[in-house]
């Protein structure tokens, strides 16, 4: 690490910046980053310490520490958006539409949990915070109405409204960002499975009462 | 607000600091800022503006911004622990245990609403924040234990990990405190008996499986 004016890399290939990084590597990394020390905690000074570049190399990628927080949460949020747009498009059951919901979205946490973490974090600072936390909103009614649906066959307990429901669900999905790590115990993709069906299975029989 | 250098309160009465703020008072609306704007984000200058006093004014009262998120999390840690105390010593069987200390950390929750928001979105960027992430471990290792001796009566599912049960379980009752607003819709303790009653069933529904 030397601190010349020299760019880490000024020839004319497409990828900027410290070799080993191309723009999604080196997201990825800021959120990790953001994720143990906090958004606001987080100045671009360190991002560079923990990549292992200078400050003007990050700005290669990107424009600024909010346009990386507003990838990440956007990569989440359409990933998630994608997930119940499948749901609602499947013909299934009300019961089985919850079920795939619930479980879509912790496959959605378990493929994307940096950028989720993130996301839940959020306390809308900023108008990229804010949009982002009304996406979320906007989340929990759509599984709310799912859940509507599923009371109205039966499927579902009826002492708590459809959207607490969804509130209370999506609290217990979204605790495993915060302990599930991939890979622990059982290898790979099956212990991901094997996670998933499990806290669907605790999801459900919450939600049957 | 005037910026003189006059102290805004310079009689000998006990209660230093702008009349109307005692330091438990002050202490609260803190808490409140933090949650609203996140604790790194939040300056001593905010606080000053939201309290309609002066930093100085503050310091009166409080030594440092990390003063009163200690004070503040300690105070909902003490609770909680207070609450598994409470049940460990009660004699009934492990069935009944765990159902007890759902049904008081929900109260915990409604009482220190606030202290216990802050409390959870700790990152341990500091000595204060990391003893109190440890502390919030230990019950999560208390709960899992209740959770434990209830799956060898046959009261709770052993298709998951006792502590992998606590952390669900904690992820749904914890997530009241980011949608439950005491007083809403029904009137004062009997709204909050009534949401402690639901959320304890979808929570006892999903662990019995």
């Amino acid at each position: 690490m030397t601190a010349t004016a020299t760019p880490p890399d000024s020839t004319d290939s497409p990828r900027r910046g410290r070799p080993g990084y191309d723009r999604e590597t080196l997201i990825r990394v800021c959120v990790e980053v953001f994720n143990v020390h906090g958004y606001d905690a987080t100045s671009m000074g360190m991002l560079a310490k923990h990549l292992g570049i200078s400050k003007s190399a990050i700005y290669h990628h990107v424009d600024s520490k909010e346009a990386i927080l507003d990838h990440a949460v956007t990569d989440a949020l359409d990933a998630l958006e994608a997930c119940l747009d499948g749901v609602a498009g499947n013909g299934a059951d009300a019961g089985a539409q919850v079920e795939e919901g619930i479980r879509g979205t912790l496959s959605v946490l378990v493929e994307k949990q940096p950028e989720v973490t993130l996301l839940l974090r959020l306390r809308g600072n900023s108008a990229v915070e804010l949009a982002a936390v009304e996406r979320r909103r906007e989340l929990t009614r759509r599984l709310g109405d799912l859940l509507e649906a599923a009371q109205a066959t039966g499927a579902v307990r009826t002492d708590v409204t459809s959207h607490n429901l969804a509130r209370l669900a999506l609290g217990m999905i979204n605790s495993i960002v915060d302990w599930y790590r991939p890979g622990r115990g059982v290898p790979g993709e099956q212990g991901a499975g094997k996670m998933i069906d499990a806290v669907t299975g605790v999801v459900l029989g919450g939600l049957r009462g």
